[in-house]
């Protein structure tokens, strides 16, 4: 038991629940290395990004107890899970690292500022916990990951190791038979014809979301988009201030 | 009617939909120098960021329909209805800015992460468009926000004339009774004792969130949240590029 208590704890939230494959295969590489406890949503949270649950209370139900591991769910969204995690599930330890995912389906471009996958990761930014996001192909619930368990192995092994800067957290994306692992930034892009139009049986338009990605710059190779699509297990470093730093003298000028 | 071809179209929203006045100031200032198109969610959406209506299909509800100036209640978050705007209700029009707001109670700090007020004006930037959110005390429903519209319509007339730097979109938040304005940047912290545990009559726990904001430098007087508090309305430019590029070589060497 002595020994239990030094080996470091691990957070682990998702967007898909545990009803998804990729959670447990981020536990089960988890749980070679610290105790885990998993907080996940009850529901689908995709596209969630970092909202919050104001106007309803939150449950948290435990569904896994075992030695170095507990599991509870949350009818909320991914970022509930974090909070209500620290706050209140992990009786006071500190995760030393806090994952999210495996996503079922990239997480990558302008995608970030829509996931809950990369929500969880943002609200352990702010709590100054390092964190990381994964996301693969493809979106079946029962996708088998274990191929890409080296990967995840070796960020955590590292993020374990030697942490990361302050305010910074990772999103990692990964494709099916990745040929290595590149660090680029996240391609800009948006949205294009992005609702279908359809009419009720009583004469009323609904819309469905749907829609085209379209890349600022498609051929740019140092983003995640396209190192992904090449082959390669992308590594973002996002950054929780959202603060244009680098225009605030532009701005100053255009409007004091 | 030639004349008002030539006009340019704001685009409104706001996270608390037309039932709150502090949209309609808005549209009020807005109307004075451009043709407007308001598009505000139906039920409340404080806390939901960019968030984004996956699995149910939106409508769209025509509740205004006048000499330069048109509304809809979309049943969705904030970032729908501007998706939903460019998409299929600006009849094919480009806004030439768009406005977030005014939200009643702050966006500030890292409050900014989870805004719809917010998620707004980073929808817009995603699409290259000039877009600015503005929130203001107190929380009121019913606050008359006139005596705001002097510093609404000088970012309007700024912004309208200069367009922003592409990818930034900036925050506005403006105390009572302003002593001036001021370009910070967003200060960072978070919440702790985040959740208030109750036991509901059948003795199962639940949690309401509450909780502390504790900055992470409270003295810093370049940031919003302590620049608000000395009486500043505050303009934080923000960026919708989540990379960290000043920690692209660093993770580079962690991880690769």
């Amino acid at each position: 038991m002595e020994n239990q208590e030094k080996r470091p704890l691990i957070l682990i939230s998702n967007d898909d629940g545990f009803s998804f494959s990729g959670i447990h295969t981020l536990i089960k590489v988890a749980r070679r290395h610290a105790d885990v406890v998993a907080v996940a949503p009850l529901h689908q949270q995709s596209g969630k990004g970092c909202s919050i649950t104001f106007f309803e209370p939150l449950r948290a139900i435990k569904v896994a107890d075992e030695e170095g591991y507990q599991a509870f769910t949350v009818p909320g969204t991914p970022v509930d899970c974090v909070k209500l995690a620290i706050d209140q599930l992990l009786g006071g330890r500190r995760p030393a690292l806090v994952l999210s995912g495996i996503n079922h389906g990239y997480n990558y471009g302008t995608c970030t500022l829509y996931s809950g996958t990369m929500g969880v990761t943002f609200e352990a930014a702010l709590h100054h916990l390092p964190a990381v996001a994964f996301s693969a192909k493809p979106f079946d619930p029962k996708t088998d990951f274990s191929a890409l368990e080296p990967w995840i192995e070796k960020v955590i092994e590292k993020v374990l190791a030697q942490g990361l800067p302050d305010g910074v957290c990772l999103n990692v994306n990964m494709p099916q038979e990745p040929r290595g692992m590149k660090v680029v930034r996240a391609a800009m892009g948006k949205w294009e014809k992005e609702y279908e139009r359809r009419t009720d049986p009583r004469g009323m338009d609904y819309y469905w979301v749907t829609g085209n990605y379209v890349l600022d710059a498609p051929d740019d190779a140092e983003t995640d988009v396209r190192a992904v699509a090449e082959g390669w297990v992308t590594v973002t470093p996002c950054r929780v201030d959202p603060t244009a730093h680098a225009h605030m003298a532009e701005i100053t000028a255009l409007l004091t």
